[in-house]
């Protein structure tokens, strides 16, 4: 996959963290941002969307959740990607 | 959440069993099953659904994922809901 600028992939840091950094995408002049979450990060980057969503209130809107699995060494793990976009009020 | 029957929730069994618990559903005759799971279970969830896919190719189709939280004690948990539909063929 080629580096997408408007994205957000979720690791270790703490949720804040990736609101955060999602918040700063916007700021930057992205529409939309794709929080992206692979094994167990799935979990987190739904927290993020969560944590995102209840920051920003009616700012955000969810434009689709993507589920799918990649090759992981031998293992299949499974990855999610949130699109939200930023609402022009 | 009334209890659905079609829903699979997703716990601390091996992925198999939910595969088989949801390939189960759509031979009792449902069209449609949701893979739910809360918390660290989300990313499971997902793993479920690509298992499942895997496993049905062609005899599946993926409807909606929906992302939100619950509160669990004091904390709040992402959740996910994966519809499925089976197709006619």
């Amino acid at each position: 996959m080629a580096v997408e600028e408007n994205v957000v992939v979720i690791g270790k840091k703490p949720v804040t963290d990736y609101v955060l950094a999602a918040i700063l995408l916007f700021n930057e002049g992205y529409d939309e941002v794709i929080i992206k979450g692979q094994g167990n990060n799935v979990s987190k980057a739904v927290d993020v969307y969560n944590a995102l969503a209840n920051r920003l209130q009616d700012g955000i809107e969810l434009v689709d959740v993507k589920i799918d699995s990649v090759e992981r060494g031998r293992r299949l793990v499974p990855v999610i990607e949130i699109k939200v976009r930023r609402k022009i009020v």
